[in-house]
C-alpha cells in the first residue's frame, strides 16, 4: 500500500514540455514536497513492517487499525501536490500537518491495540518502552500546524526536523527481537536434548 | 487489489490551483464519496481476508468468482468520481447503488462456492451460519436504486446505513476459528503422546 | 501485476461531467473494450497463476520470459484506451490483436521454459498435453489481425470468442495436480510407517 | 514496487484521437523511451530478486539501502516521460543518464549493505565476486552524462549498450547458489542418519 502511494505521488511531478533544464525549474518545489513525503511514507513503512513482523494473529481490531492509519497516508498524496503545486504556502502547510497529525495518532492506536492484544510479556511492549519519538511527533506537528498562522516555513522547519528525528535509525525493536530470538533458541535446544 | 482501488480513488481528488482553504471548498463532495467508497473497500478488504484466509485450495471456481468480484469493485473509483462530480445526483447515486449491489452478489457467489468446495463441516459454514448481513445489504441496495427516483438523499442514507451496519466488528469468523485451533490443538497433543 | 494493469485500465474510463444517464452513452465503447480486456487479463492470471504454482524453482530463463510476458500484456490498457476511444475502428482493432498474438506467443514460451526446465516427468507436463487452446489462440489472433482489412467487427467477434473459448473452466492441470498429490501422499505415508 | 513503476510509465504513453496508424507516429519516441526504462526496471526487478532471496534477515540498514535504491527507480517514469516527450533532446538524456547513475549507486550501496551484514562465509559475497558489470555500469552512466554536451545520441547508444550488457544472463549468483544448495543437503543428511 504504502508503495504505490509513493509510485502514485510520483504522477503529480508532471512531465514538461520544455527540453532544457530550465524546463524542470518550476518543479522544484513538487520535487522537494515529493521528497519530504517519500521520507515520510519511507519512515513508516520501515516502522509499520517492524511493527506488524511481532504481530501472530490479526484479529478485526487491529486490521480496523491499520485502515485508519491507511486513510490518512492515502491523503498524503493530495495534501504533497498541493502544497509543492502552492510554493509551501500556509493553507496547504496546515493541511499537511493535519494529515501527519492524524497519522501519526493512527500509529499511535495501531501500536497500543496490537500490544494490548499481546500482553505485557509481548516483545513489542518491551521494545517500545516509552515511545519518545511516537510522543513527541503529534505534539510537534500540532505547533506546526498552529505556527502556519505567522508563517509556513516555520511548520516546513518542523517537517524536515520531526523526519530526521525518525530517519535516525531506531534499533530498539531489532535490538531486542535478537535477543529475544537469541532467548527463544535455548529452551528449544533443552527441549531437544531432552527428547 | 482492493489496496490499489483505494489508491487510485485518491487520484480522483484532484489538486486544486488555489492557496486557501477556500479552494478546498469544491472537493468536499469528492472527499466524501472518497470517505464512503474507502469505508466500502475497507470493510471488503476485512471480510474477503477473513474469507480467503480459511480456504485451503484454491480451485478455478473460486479464482473465477473472485475476479468475478474484482470486477465490480474495480468499478467503484469510477461511480465514486461520477458521484462526487455532480454533488451526489440522482444518476450516480443509482449508478454507485448498482455497483454496489453486484459487488454484494458476487460476494455472496465467491462465499457459497468456497463453503461448497468444503462441505458442511468446513469451518467457515460454521462461522457464516445465517449471514443476515449478506443477506439484507443487496435488499437495502436494491431499495436505494428505486429510491433515487424520488430523492438522492435516501440512497445515500442507506448506503452510509449498511456501511456503519458492516463497521460494527462480525467477530463471528475470528471466534469461531479460535475455538477451532483450541480443538484442532489437543488431538495434535494427544498424537504426540501416543508416539 | 495483472492486478495493477486491471486497476490502471478503469483510469480510461474518464468521469462525465453530465449528472444523467445520457451522460454515461459516450462512455459505452470504452466500457465494453474495458470488459474484454479485464476478461483477457482475468484468463491469463488464473492460468498464469496455475503454471507458476507448479514451478519449484524459478530461473533466471523462467523471469526473463515471464518479464516479456508482461512487456506485451502491459501494453493492453494502452490498446483497450485506443480501441474504445475511437469506436473500434480498423487500425486500433489490428493494433489489439497484434499485442494479443505477441502475449499469447509469450505465454506459449514461458510455458515451454517451464517445461523444459523441469524435464518430462513433471506434473506440468502431463497436464498441458497438446495444449489445443494455447496453439490455436495465435492463429485466430493472426486471422483477426489480417480481417481487420476488411471489416473490424470480424476481428471483434474473434476477440470475443478466444475469450469465451478460453473462459470454458480448463480443469486439466487442477485435475492432474490433484492425482498427483494423492499418489504423493501414498510413499510418505508408507515411509512413515516404516519409521 | 517495481511492478508498480513499469505500469505507471505506460500511463505516459496517452492514447491518440486519431483512429488510424498515423496516429501512434507521435506516440513513437514515447514508446521508444517506455522499451528502454522497461528493460532497466525488468533487469532491476531480477538482480534485486536474487540479491534479496539471499538474504535471512531484513535489518533497518538494509531497509534504508533498499529505500534509497527505490526513490531513484520511483523517478524513472518522470524522466522516461521527458525523454520521450523532446525527441531525447541532450537535457532530458543527461537527467536520464543522472538517475540511472544515482540507481546503480543505490544497488551497489544495497548490496554491500548485505554482505556486510552475512559476513565473507555468505554464499551472495563468492557469487557477486568481483562484481564487473556493477562497477563499469555507474562509469559508463557518467561517460553518457558528459556526452550529452556533444550529442544525445552518444547517451543513448550508451544507454541501449548498458541494457544489452545486462540483459546477458548472468548466471553466478544461480550456479552458486545451486551448489550451496547441494552441498548443504548432504551435512542434513548426516545429520538425520546420526539421529
Amino acid at each position: 500500500m504504502l508503495v504505490i502511494i509513493i509510485t502514485i505521488m510520483v504522477l503529480e511531478i508532471k512531465v514538461p514540455h520544455g527540453n532544457d533544464f530550465n524546463a524542470l525549474r518550476p518543479l522544484i518545489p513538487v520535487t522537494v514536497s515529493y521528497v519530504l513525503s517519500f521520507i515520510y511514507i519511507a519512515i513508516y513503512w520501515n516502522n509499520h513492517h517492524h511493527l506488524l513482523y511481532t504481530v501472530k494473529q490479526v484479529t478485526g481490531d487491529i486490521l480496523c487499525a491499520n485502515l485508519h492509519l491507511l486513510f490518512w497516508l492515502s491523503l498524503i498524496p493530495f495534501v504533497t501536490g498541493w502544497m509543492g503545486k502552492n510554493h509551501f504556502a500556509a493553507a496547504p502547510m496546515a493541511l499537511y500537518g493535519v494529515v501527519l497529525f492524524m497519522a501519526s495518532i493512527a500509529y499511535w492506536v495501531l501500536q497500543n491495540r496490537i500490544i494490548k492484544n499481546n500482553g505485557p510479556e509481548f516483545i513489542l511492549t518491551k521494545a517500545i518502552g516509552k515511545d519518545v519519538k511516537g510522543k513527541i511527533s503529534p505534539i510537534l506537528y500540532f505547533i506546526a500546524i498552529c505556527s502556519t498562522y505567522f508563517s509556513p516555513w516555520i511548520a516546513g522547519s518542523i517537517y524536515v526536523l520531526v523526519a530526521f528525528m525518525w530517519l535516525i535509525p531506531d534499533k530498539r525493536i531489532e535490538v531486542i527481537l535478537q535477543h529475544e530470538a537469541e532467548a527463544a533458541i535455548e529452551p528449544v535446544q533443552k527441549r531437544a536434548k531432552s527428547t
